[in-house]
Order: structure tokens, then C-alpha cells, then sequence
């Protein structure tokens, strides 16, 4: 299916907020083999909207257009709409009752703004939405379907999720059922595993297909397929998902799409093991990934971030002397900083940074992006340096990935 | 000045990449007056990307493209641009140096792709890229501008700050001699600063302009002018960035545009102080914020994140009975921390967190989204105990502005 997306909104076009419902949709959809055209962002002006319309249904069957849809004078998407499609704003008292469940639901009352809500074009069919006051509008024409969201990115995805994504491909894949897969991948380049998968994807039914979605530190591998047959379906997804195993080994640490940190937290509670951190070049990032993870209070006991040396020294335990002589940035001192934080946060697991995140404070022998991590399992120790690309924050970027995947890896031994 | 955007890849249609530069460069050129117009996101495809030139050009006199550039074979931008424009491409001795200089720089070698960048099109003017190795492609025609350049967001940012962003304002405001300041003001809701500057936005001169660019915590005020007399134009900023001080007194933290975390930065540096964080529901977060900025070291020493009860007690001498009495997210419980973290890592300043991040853990009268925040600067300190609403991650990046708004404003006193 060729879809287009379009997002609205003069916040966009100031850069006072980015656009992230984009690449959320593309992903989302991605996975039922929607092709997305085109992705155009454009004002809080009617002529502007209804401009890309006409653009976005060249080449698309399916637009889904976010934002403009709340209370205030500035959005006017739905308005323009009912411009674009026809009929006229009528009063509905369904919408009506969903604005008001939601607006108790926040403990807020009825204002005037807020009741416009209800005001709903006659040409399109309303999805009441669970979570915001303003109507998702749902556009039929020349068998051509215009989806209105709400930009915020909350209110959009629970409502794609929940409802959307189920309706859209029910109207667009008839009688089609859907299954995907993902496969996380570490240690192994895409270029290598594209190698590695020829056969297996040339063997793949032409109903299935894999796709590979690199980030910096891993690749998401993902199986979808498209089929009348569900049970048939059901069958090869289970059979090629076994066979990607086979090819891939150990390679693969997780069967399910989720941040390497919840990847690293499920294997925690699966052992029974707690988890802490001491940071020096990562500067609390492994701490903040960690416990970004909601639940993560249940291994995660806490950091250490010893910036300067004396916190190392007092804090952690590390050898002065071997500082001196090795350096911070060394293998002797991750290594220490990595038993230390596990005595003082009486932990089982730890990982430890050391390293030059720059621009500043490169040394002979030790650039911008040296970076020196130890991770540990109860008494397993390992240790290593990396030597990372680019700016600060993709050095402190990659050093966390890094991090975390070290003790993923010696979990899983 | 009326522009467009076109951010071109396939990697941006599958959403595996989000598209920040346009939001970078709409932020950018605000400040010069410049309106975005629209921006299109379209994939490698000729087609595509030369329909999405012809639509810019309709409402804009300057096209800024990003992305596609790169030396493989699915970057096509070059070669679209070359057909679109005219002309053919031609090898470039001058592009090929540049390309050389940047590849010694990365310790890398040339191989066939990257020697490839030194093909540019006739019909075009080279602007040398300081940091990669794509070329910036600078087209004119029939008085429109056409700037093609790396989607590397670092490439990107850098060549549009050092070189492209005066070369364009030089091209298209001819003589007009450009201005502006910012200023970062923190304490009070946008409306009320807006009711309060009424007066003083009716006194500006035609040529001068605020605007006000609200984030979660902060607003920044930027008053921007653009004039042919400068004397003229520096006076008078001179003049109401004065008045606006008078006006808006102490809520403006800085005349920078930077972020919160810097300005504490810079304010510690002034007063040779030192700072640490306890962090129980930010979870390193505060120190991951301070120590995103290069140069951070000289006057932060580190942070214990004390996400456990234990390492609350243990490592930041928090009483245990007081923890019993009156909950772990409480006034004494975070005063406790903000001192014995002080104590711990030697330090004059610091921050303390406890609080409900969410979306478990709420209590009786503790609703998801309380966060008690401590400061302490030499013997000062203050707490205080908030309601934020929001997901887990709106609450930790609220939780953490407000622990640095409040050292911050602790040193101002």
C-alpha cells in the first residue's frame, strides 16, 4: 500500500517542536509492507494543506495527516477538511461524551474551546479518541482514505496502535492476515549479515520478506509476512524464525523490538541479579538508560559517576598508583571502578566507562573516542577498549551501547 | 525570505532515521526572518526528488536539501541535481584535495566511492565541506537558490554555522546588516510574559521582531533585527535588550542561547565552585545533562544515583528512620541527599532527587509525576516538591530541569 504523511503545524516549520509522528508512522507501518511516498510538512494554513492533499493523493491510496486539530484558533485542519471534502460541521453529541470522559478523566472542566471539539465534519466517520479531546476524522473519496490525527505524539500512537493500524489494514488488505517478528542482532555488520542471509532470503516464500533496520551498535532484523492463509502463515513464520536462529546463533539477543537496556533488564530478573553502574566518560548515561525502563527499580540499585579522579579513588576504590602510572583512561582502572561499585551498591552485576569523550582531553596515544569499558557478572571481569567515532555525545552514545551489550554478553554465556 | 526544505533518503521514509535538520535549520534561520515554507521528506528516487524541487520553487526562492550525498550507489542527489540543472558531471581537482584532507583526517584511505565525491556538476557552485567528504552543491537559476547538502546532522550544522548560513543571507538581503539576541527566561508561563511585553513589542522599531520560543521549564525570547544602517540597528538592540532586562528582571537566566545545564556550567565556573547530583527518580539523567557539555569536568566531580533504599542509607547517610516516617520521596529524604552527596564527592553545590517517575509506584497522596527536588550551594538549601504530569520520560527531563533551574537560582540570590 503507497501512503503519504502529512504533518501540520507552524510549531514544525519554526523548529520549536520536530516532527518524530513521521518516523513512528514509517516504522509502525513499515511492518504490513506500506510503502510510505512522501512525508510533507506544512502550516496551519488551509491553502497549504489542501495543497499537499492533492500532492499526497498522486501518488498514495492512504494519507494520514497529524496535527492542527486542537481547540485553538491557529488549527484549523479541521475546518479545511470539511473544505476538502465537503458537508459541513455538525454537532456531535458521541464526541461530545468522549470529550467530557477525557477532560474529567484529567480533572479539568468543560470550556467553550474544548466543546468545539464536538464540532465534526459531516463528510468523514468519527474515531472517538480514547485519550485527547480532539476526534480522530476518518475520509473516504474515490476510494481514496484520509486519515486526520492528532499531532500529539502520545495521543497519535495509542490511537494507531489501538485502533487505526487494525482499521486501515482490515480496509486496504482484504481478508489479509499479518505477522512480523524482530530479531535483535549485536556484533556483526549489516553487510556481513545481508552475506550471511542471501540463501535464507532467497528460500523465503514470496509472502515473507526480512528487513534490516541498522542503528549504531546492533541491527533489528525483521520478519513480516502477508497471507490469506493464516494457519500456513503462522506455520512459515515459526519455521523461518527457527531457521534464523540456526543462522544468526548467539548473535541474535532478543526475539521482541525493545532498547538494549529493557533487553539487559529482562535477563536480570530471568537470573535473579541486580545491576549498577560506575561512569566516568558515559557521565551517568548507562544509569539513565537503565532506569528509563519502567520497572527498572525491581534490579537496578544505583551509580556511581565519578567524574573526577578522587571520586574514583574514594568512592570506588581505585588505585591512585595505578592511575598514575596507567592512566585514567586504562584497563586496571575500569576494572577496579567496576569491583568497587559493586561492593559500595552491593550488586552482583556492573558495567564501568573510562574514557576521552572530547573534544577536549586527547593524549599521546589515546584520541578523542578512546574509551575503555569493564562489565562484570558475579565473578567474571571482562574488559575493553573501543575507539569511537564522531562528536561527544555519539562518543558517550556508543559507549553506553557498548556497555550495556558487554554485560549482556557475559549474562549470556 | 520564503524557503523550503527538501530532506531526502530512503532511510528517512522507513523511519529508521528522524529528520532533525530541518528543525535545526527552521530554528536557524528564524532568527534572519526566514519563513519555512514547507518541507518535503522524499526518497532516492529522480523522480521524486525532482517533483519536490518543482514544488518548492512554486512558494520559495531558496531550497535548502539535505541528505543523499553520500558515495554509495543508492545516493542519487548528485546526479538528479546534474539533470535538473543542467550541465554535466565533471572531475574536480580542488573537491578531490578537500575530500583527501578529510579522509588523512579520520586516518582512513581513499577508496573508489569516496573518490567518487570529486565528481560535481558543471552547472553548479562547489562550497567545500570542512567536515565530510560530500561536496556542497550551491545551484542558481532564474534568480531561485538551490543548496544541496550532507544529511550528517554534524556535517550539516557545521557548514551551515561556518559557511552557508552568511553566504545566504549575504546573497538574498542585500546590504541589510542582521541582528539578534536571546535570552533565556525561566518562572513564568508564556501568556504572562507576552501580557506583560505588550507595551514593549509595540515600541520596536518596524525593523526589529520578538519572538518567543517556548520549551517544558523555559521560554527563550529572541529579538531579532535586520536593518541597512547597523549603527543604527546595534543601538537600538542595545537599547531593548536593556529594557527587557528592566522588564523581565531576574527570570532571564542568561543573554545566550544555551542549554539550562550550560548556564549552571558557566555560573559555577564564575563563582569557582564545584557540583554533584544525588539522583534517586532521574536515575543519572542530571548528571548526564551536565556532562553533555564539553568542558564539564572542571567543576563537576560526580553523582550517586540512589536508586535503592539501601544506597540512600548506605552511601549518602540518609536516615533510615526517616525514610520510615515520612516516605522515601519526601523534604528530609532529599535534603539528606543534597548534603550527603556534597559530603561524599567534596563538592560545594548539588542537586537531590526523589520522586514518582511512573508508571507504577504511586501512593496514597503521591500521585505518578511527585518529585521532591533539593539544591544546595555552600550553605544554602532549598526544597522543594512537585506535580509533573506526563509519561516517565516527561517526568525525569522535568524533574531534571527543575533541579538545575533551582541551583541555578540559588546561586543567583
Amino acid at each position: 500500500m503507497k501512503y503519504s504523511i502529512i504533518a501540520i503545524g507552524d510549531e514544525l516549520l519554526i523548529g520549536q517542536v520536530t516532527d518524530t509522528n513521521s518516523g513512528w508512522i514509517a516504522r509502525e507501518m513499515s511492518v504490513y509492507g506500506w510503502e510510505l511516498q512522501k512525508v510533507q510538512v506544512v502550516p496551519d494554513n488551509a491553502d497549504a494543506i489542501k495543497k499537499a492533499i492533492d500532492i499526497a493523493f498522486e501518488e498514495s491510496d492512504v494519507v494520514l495527516a497529524t496535527g492542527g486539530l486542537g481547540p485553538t484558533k491557529d488549527d484549523i485542519t479541521k475546518t479545511t477538511l470539511c473544505d476538502y471534502f465537503g458537508g459541513e460541521l455538525i454537532f456531535d453529541d458521541a464526541t461530545l461524551a468522549n470529550v467530557l470522559e477525557v477532560v474529567e478523566k484529567r480533572h479539568l472542566k468543560l470550556n467553550e474551546y474544548t466543546r468545539n471539539q464536538a464540532y465534526v465534519p459531516s463528510s468523514c466517520e468519527v474515531v472517538q479518541n480514547e485519550v485527547g479531546t480532539a476526534p480522530i476524522l476518518w475520509f473516504e473519496k474515490d476510494e481514496k482514505v484520509l486519515v486526520s490525527m492528532p499531532g500529539v505524539p502520545f495521543e497519535m500512537q495509542h490511537m494507531m496502535k489501538k485502533v487505526l493500524i487494525p482499521k486501515l489494514v482490515k480496509k486496504t488488505h482484504d481478508n489479509m492476515h499479518l505477522q512480523y517478528r524482530t530479531f535483535i542482532v549485536i556484533d556483526i555488520i549489516e553487510s556481513l549479515l545481508a552475506m550471511q542471509l542471501d540463501d535464507f532470503e532467497k528460500e523465503l516464500p514470496e509472502y515473507m520478506h526480512l528487513a534490516y533496520l541498522p542503528t549504531p551498535g546492533l541491527i533489528r532484523l525483521r520478519l513480516t509476512g502477508a497471507c490469506k492463509d493464516e494457519s500456513l502463515l503462522s506455520a512459515n513464520m515459526d519455521k523461518f524464525s527457527a531457521k534464523l536462529h540456526e543462522l544468526v546463533g548467539d548473535k541474535i539477543i532478543c526475539d521482541e523490538d525493545m532498547p538494549l537496556a529493557q533487553i539487559l533488564g529482562k535477563k536480570l530478573l530471568e537470573k535473579g541479579m541486580t545491576v549498577a553502574s560506575a561512569e566516568s566518560c558515559t557521565g551517568g548515561n548507562i544509569a539513565h538508560e537503565i532506569t528509563r525502563i519502567a520497572g527498572s527499580s525491581s534490579y537496578f540499585k544505583g551509580s556511581v559517576v565519578s567524574y573526577a579522579n578522587e571520586v574514583k579513588i574514594n568512592v570506588l576504590n581505585v588505585s591512585s598508583a595505578d592511575i598514575d602510572v596507567h592512566g585514567v583512561v586504562s584497563e586496571p582502572v575500569v576494572q577496579q571502578m567496576v569491583s568497587g561499585v559493586c561492593k559500595v551498591m552491593n550488586t552482583d552485576c556492573a558495567i564501568s566507562t573510562s574514557g576521552i569523550a572530547g573534544p577536549g582531553g586527547a593524549e599521546p596515544g589515546k584520541p578523542v573516542g578512546t574509551v575503555w569499558i569493564a562489565a562484570k557478572a558475579a565473578d567474571n571481569v571482562v574488559s575493553q577498549c573501543f575507539h569511537f567515532p564522531g562528536d561527544r555525545e555519539r562518543v558517550i552514545n556508543r559507549a553506553t551501547n557498548e556497555g550495556i551489550k558487554m554485560l549482556l554478553k557475559l549474562l549470556n554465556d
